[in-house]
């Protein structure tokens, strides 16, 4: 059994064991579910929720257990011994939780976690063949508890990873927010020595249509073979199985709730493609630099926000920001970079009490011109600062990051509007509004 | 001249006239300007910007005038005498505003709004050939500004258009927050005579690219011919002139901060394509019914809210909605419909002082599923409604509605989870992800 310490301990007292069904008291909710063997740890208990999925919850969140019976599984997980191949190039797995980190006992229907290193080369052995995979364990949550603070944990952690001679760093990292923190790590880290891949499932290991090997074998040859050292999202480029596309971390939004292909670049093509090999489709990018370069700069400033306006919102919105010295805000305008004029007296006292206002669009594509019309030439005039094609999203995280920095009021904005890891487009191509990536 | 009260008093006070340049001193700003002739108006002045965009501003606004000097127009605008043809089906045509009302006048370089009768045919002759058009002036604005209480105030002027015998009636509108206004009449309007449709420009009237005439004909073809009687939005579906696409009002976002093919629909095929004829490319629509069963319900609740979560987000942002009691907050969630946990408690409060939550994708594709995972079942568990495939902005105008109306508890719940106008998808077909509108 896997489970030590406050986890073991709590199983032990209840007299229960790794496949017993069990009855779980959280704080919000009470469930039914089975006892899954998990990785070695002493803080979470590995579940199988009735509908199929596996959880992990934190020991705190349980406050109480009760055994309700016992399942006999047809057979333990399998446990195939994997060859480390030192001769491989080296690439590091650091494990962020989401729906990439299951999967199925196909004879048993039993769902587990697959966080171990011994777990995943059962689950995905084919990776242990391309590469020398080491695998690190950084968190274990859904991402949309995501917060900027474990952001400056992994910028650290990748580092370490390529200052210990990884050639690429993967990151598996639920879907709904893997897009912020490759934004995230695309500021932190610089001059890197390969590249920081994401990848996730948008259906979890558990099921037949699973697209995480996929993904994370995918993962691994861009990692060893891309000469891009940039932060970037690799996922399924179709609905089917047939090839994933990577994204630059700056230019991408997870833009379907659902599919297989939730991701897309925005007003540029995808960096690259991934089949049997790997494809890049683009001459821009940020190439590999020597591992003494390595830059890691793991700042954030969490009184750092972001507002989506539209006709009739409340001005208290800004205002309460301010008045809980908040010291960012970006706001996501609408067309051109326009927030309605009867919110402009609370954006000029954010100002005038030394609040960083930035302008994005909500549009997605295109971007911010506050010139040609009244709106956005007075919002500029109280010192918004337009940040032409920056993402919403990347605009929050860049800002954030900044400020962590404690940079003066002038410099901050010059970097701002920097243009620093290709987060701003010079020109947007015609065919790069809705690149269809099946042709 | 066509001032008259306010407006003519104010530029007679400083010995002002049509074609004067001007310094116009406003709260924030200062400008340089020149008087254009406008529609007969006594609370506007419209004016030539610098940057050869025009603008209207109310008397109240402006806190001092000067005189610069006089420009010599070469010839004063065309009055070309319009035949109002009884024999053609009636289009009323309401204006609210926004980049396509204005036009140029090329041997000038000056901009004149063309908000009249006889200044838009002089524009667009065209319309007149088509249909029986009579215009009428509802708003001035830019639609950054737009407020939910206009909204009101729109849907009773279209139901008088259609009342006084009008086929179809077109809405004149900035970009901006158009699709947040055709969703507002798709709800507010029901069993319509005929179609509502929002159009405007991504490049104002006068400039040579100006897709506002391509546009506004498109519109009455439509509105003559369609046997859709939906609110919708009709604008380009490519960067080039040749064809308009019509998508359903409560299913299309602008997409794009300044393409001329700005607006793309969600997840549904556009409705219908306008070329030289008109082309219904769905069968499923809600059809034109008889005058007599027009009903208006023009009801919103301001104290409505919308709110994209993030990591980091400050829970303060909901909190003081609650506070200043707000009875709806749309959260346009994370993936299939999370949000943070540590929000959690203020989600809860809020249900529990009755304010209605529902959910939403931030994702725009897709839907939101909160049975998937456990972040989203505790959100259901507390309340938090999932409306599916909704749009965020949709959502948001469908909520203030319902609330506007006073329904109780209960019904407002059903309401707003039932498909009214097919603002819900049952099921996404595949090509819809990107529908290519070229292809």
């Amino acid at each position: 059994m896997p489970y030590k310490g406050q986890a073991k301990k709590l199983l032990d007292n209840h007299g229960i064991k790794e496949w017993d069904s069990i009855r779980v008291y959280l704080d919000d909710l009470e469930i039914e579910a089975v006892v899954l063997p998990g990785p070695e740890t002493d803080r979470y208990i590995y579940l199988k929720l009735p509908n199929g999925y596996n959880i992990a919850y934190n020991v705190k969140r349980i406050k109480k257990l009760e055994k309700i019976g016992t399942i006999k599984p047809k057979y333990s997980l399998p446990s195939m011994k994997v060859t480390i191949r030192e001769d491989l190039p080296q690439v590091s797995i650091i494990h962020c939780g989401g729906t990439i980190a299951s999967r199925i006992e196909y004879s048993t229907g039993a769902v587990a976690p697959a966080f171990s290193s011994q777990e995943l080369s059962n689950a995905i052995p084919e990776i242990f063949e391309l590469g020398k995979i080491s695998l690190r364990e950084l968190l274990n949550i859904f991402s949309e508890n995501f917060l900027p603070r474990y952001w400056i944990d992994m910028a650290k952690a990748i580092s370490e990873e390529f200052l210990g001679g990884a050639e690429g760093v993967i990151l598996t990292h639920g879907t709904d927010t893997l897009h912020f923190s490759a934004a995230a790590m695309a500021f932190m880290l610089e001059n890197l020595p390969g590249p920081v891949v994401f990848t996730g499932a948008m259906r979890s290991s558990d099921r037949p249509a699973s697209d995480s090997a996929v993904n994370l074998i995918a993962s691994v040859k861009f990692a060893i073979n891309a000469p891009i050292a940039e932060s970037v999202v690799l996922m399924h480029g179709r609905p089917d199985d047939t090839l994933c596309l990577v994204y630059r971390g700056v230019r991408c939004i997870k833009i379907h709730s659902s599919r297989r292909d939730a991701f897309r670049s925005i007003g540029v093509k995808p960096l690259a493609k991934v089949d049997s090999g790997v494809k890049i489709l683009t001459n821009v990018y940020i190439p590999r630099k020597d591992r003494e370069y390595l830059t890691v700069r793991p700042y954030f400033e969490e009184k750092t926000a972001l507002l989506y306006v539209y006709p009739g919102i409340a001005h208290q919105l800004i205002d309460i920001l301010v008045d809980h010295h908040f010291r960012g805000i970006v706001i996501a305008g609408t067309g051109l970079g326009h927030a309605p004029e009867y919110i402009f007296p609370s954006i000029r006292r954010a100002i005038e009490e030394g609040v960083v206002i930035a302008m994005t669009t909500q549009c997605i594509w295109g971007g911010v011109y506050m010139n040609v019309y009244e709106t956005g030439r007075l919002l500029k005039k109280m010192g918004v600062i337009p940040l032409h094609t920056m993402l919403p999203h990347v605009a929050y995280v860049k800002l954030g990051w900044l400020l962590g920095q404690g940079l003066a009021d002038e410099d901050l904005k010059n970097v701002l509007m920097k243009n620093l890891r290709h987060e701003l487009i010079p020109c947007e191509p015609l065919d790069c509004f809705f690149y269809d990536p099946i042709s």
